[in-house]
């Protein structure tokens, strides 16, 4: 394991070093607990707020008072949608898009057996959001809209500010939550220009630890708890705080916000790169989002007739790691419901890589990886049953070149 | 902050530095995501499952399977108590004490709001549990009878195993919970010997880092997720796991285990070292639960005729650390619940401290708290508005001794 070329940073990220570092000494040295009466405790609390601060200044919050932290993600995501519901009951009706990540979309699928009606957003083919019918969608009894910030799959941005502002102007009741968990750390956050209600995010996607999260919650939103106990998070979340994780947390926010152009420069080259290198050498692959609006360390490509998990498990015996979707659904023999809804062919359906980039991957591993992955691909086509097909889509390439 | 005597280890604890060191390669170096399809995911996946296999060992379940890995104690008992009313929906009846964490009897008081009724088990003047009215309160309709093991405020153990025996007994469909926070660590926990279906524990309260818990559920029972979205925790608690966290927290049990042994002598003697030397020392001092029946590292004293917030104030300008209650309920200016459930005079309710130790305090540090304390006390018996009381009292102490 000391030689892998990690090329799947939105499954996860390796925590910067200097982020481990700032953490150690909340777990031996500063132990108290914030809550407690004495200084030792209080001096604790101090590094919390100094988290909070930092986290509300990388998402563009107004306030930290607008922060709350969580234990992951998906639990931010629990509390921002049963929260709202929960604190405002009545309205049954609630809209979000086809390509939701696991922990928006079984919340639906849930909510939609007790009664509430969901309505989803379509994407086109190029994996961008189709916003056409968004407005006339929302309604009196839309209690809420729910629209990631860019896809864990493909990387493709949506426009939530805009959504958020159309929403808002049919029917100002209604709120809007916003996942943002892979966009931040890869492209600015600046909820506070917005009509976001709430947006969540989650530390191991952008070198923190794994195990916390936070969600923002716009002043003057009412939410329930998901957690109840003591009086941490200002009653929104009990449970001792995570010191530690959220001391690394705060601080692997404040990089990450410091490495944006570094992301939008050189992680989108190697991106690039990676993804012109592998079109021009592999006949039987297609960039299944080939949009600009992609955040820029994602490339998802399909490799037609062959299967995605062969190709993982060869890359994987190489030292190199990548996904064919989400992990969260990994294990499931389903293709993924993100390239479905985009009408991605059935060819390359079940043969489609994720590859997530991270500021830690270097031009010689993209080299690496492009100098390999032909063979790889090579290999598993002799062996694919559709060799009828290939033989097909090899002489059509070799006439479109 | 270097040299403080810490004495509120049940608010939470040092990480042991060999846990720390457990963790460390699980940030920068194995990072990958356990649900990853590539092996460097896989190796992670391992640890996760050892860790499991840890903490099962350590609350003495018949299988992993049965271990839920949480982000906190409170989240525990949130998944435990929502969990299982909201999988058996119908059955509008709880019994719990009056003297349990706020992590769960607030989220009976908001239960009550909703429609179910809860009858709440008395403690006697000695903090143990009144067990004589349990098997009459128990219905047709008791969907959840919840105890915690060991008190957090005055250590007192409570008869877990009877409790569950006499509940099924009466009614064979009513669950058990059992919030085993402040026992995990101090006392054997052994839960595969009982008739308790979900018992909850939390990492940071013995030595293990914050922000990570369990819930054990025996296998059979029935229970709805709190956190909904991928697969981890077979689909009862969606989100990354805190893979580092988790490491921790399974090798903190290992050595907890191991130390169960030194916590039932070493530190019991220390503990009641302390306690003699306030007791023989100070003439308004009294243990407030002077009870065999509690864990052997905490003990709670009241210090009648003055303010227990001052004199914690007092000692941490001295660097010793001890609480008045629950840190989870600190800031709040009502004196507590448990100990009002009680009947602690209220000579002693303003004025009550929790002195909980770990296996990290020496008998030099009991030997100093023991010589500063007395002086902390008097001074403040000094400034105190019951002056006429404390007289009485001295005269009374003098004449006894």
């Amino acid at each position: 394991m000391t030689n892998i070329i990690y090329l799947d940073n939105n499954a996860t990220t390796k925590v910067d070093e200097r982020v481990a570092e700032k953490m150690l000494p909340y777990f031996c040295k500063y132990y108290g607990n914030p809550s407690s009466m004495h200084d030792f405790g209080g001096n604790v609390k101090h590094a919390v707020d100094e988290a909070r601060a930092q986290i509300a200044e990388f998402m563009g919050a107004n306030t930290e008072r607008e922060i709350i932290f969580t234990g992951s993600g998906s639990e931010s995501a629990n509390l921002a949608v049963k929260g709202v519901l929960e604190a405002k009951k009545g309205r049954k009706h609630i809209i979000t898009t086809r390509v939701e990540h696991a922990c928006v979309l079984n919340q639906y699928k849930l909510l939609e057996k007790e009664g509430y009606v969901v309505d989803y957003i379509d994407v086109l083919p190029s994996g961008e959001l189709d916003l056409s019918k968004l407005e006339s969608m929302v309604n009196d009894d839309t209690a809420l809209v729910s629209c990631m910030m860019a896809n864990n799959e493909t990387g493709v941005i949506f426009p939530v500010d805009k959504v958020a502002q159309i929403v808002k102007k049919k029917n100002h009741r209604t709120k809007v939550f916003v996942d943002a968990v892979q966009a931040a750390g890869k492209i600015k956050l600046d909820v506070k220009n917005t009509e976001i209600d709430m947006m969540s995010i989650s530390g191991h996607k952008f070198h923190a630890p794994k195990g916390v999260g936070a969600l923002y919650i716009k002043a003057g939103t009412l939410i329930s708890p998901l957690i109840i106990g003591g009086h941490q998070e200002k009653g929104k979340r009990a449970g001792t705080e995570a010191v530690p994780s959220l001391v690394g947390f705060g601080y692997a926010a404040q990089l990450a916000q410091e490495n944006l152009e570094y992301e939008a420069t050189e992680v989108k080259k190697m991106r690039d790169a990676l993804e012109q290198n592998i079109i021009k050498s592999v006949y039987n692959a297609r960039i299944n989002t080939n949009t600009d609006f992609r955040v820029p360390n994602t490339t998802n490509i399909g490799f037609q007739f062959i299967e995605g998990e062969l190709i993982l498990l060869h890359l994987s015996e190489l030292g190199i790691c990548a996904s064919s979707g989400s992990a969260c659904t990994s294990g499931s023999l389903e293709p993924s419901h993100v390239l479905k809804a985009q009408g991605i062919p059935f060819s390359a359906l079940h043969g489609s890589i994720r590859f997530s980039l991270s500021r830690f991957n270097t031009m010689k591993e993209i080299d690496e990886v492009s100098s390999v992955l032909p063979k790889v691909i090579e290999k598993l086509n002799n062996i694919s049953p559709f060799q009828k097909e290939l033989k097909d889509l090899r002489a059509k390439s070799l006439i479109v070149r």
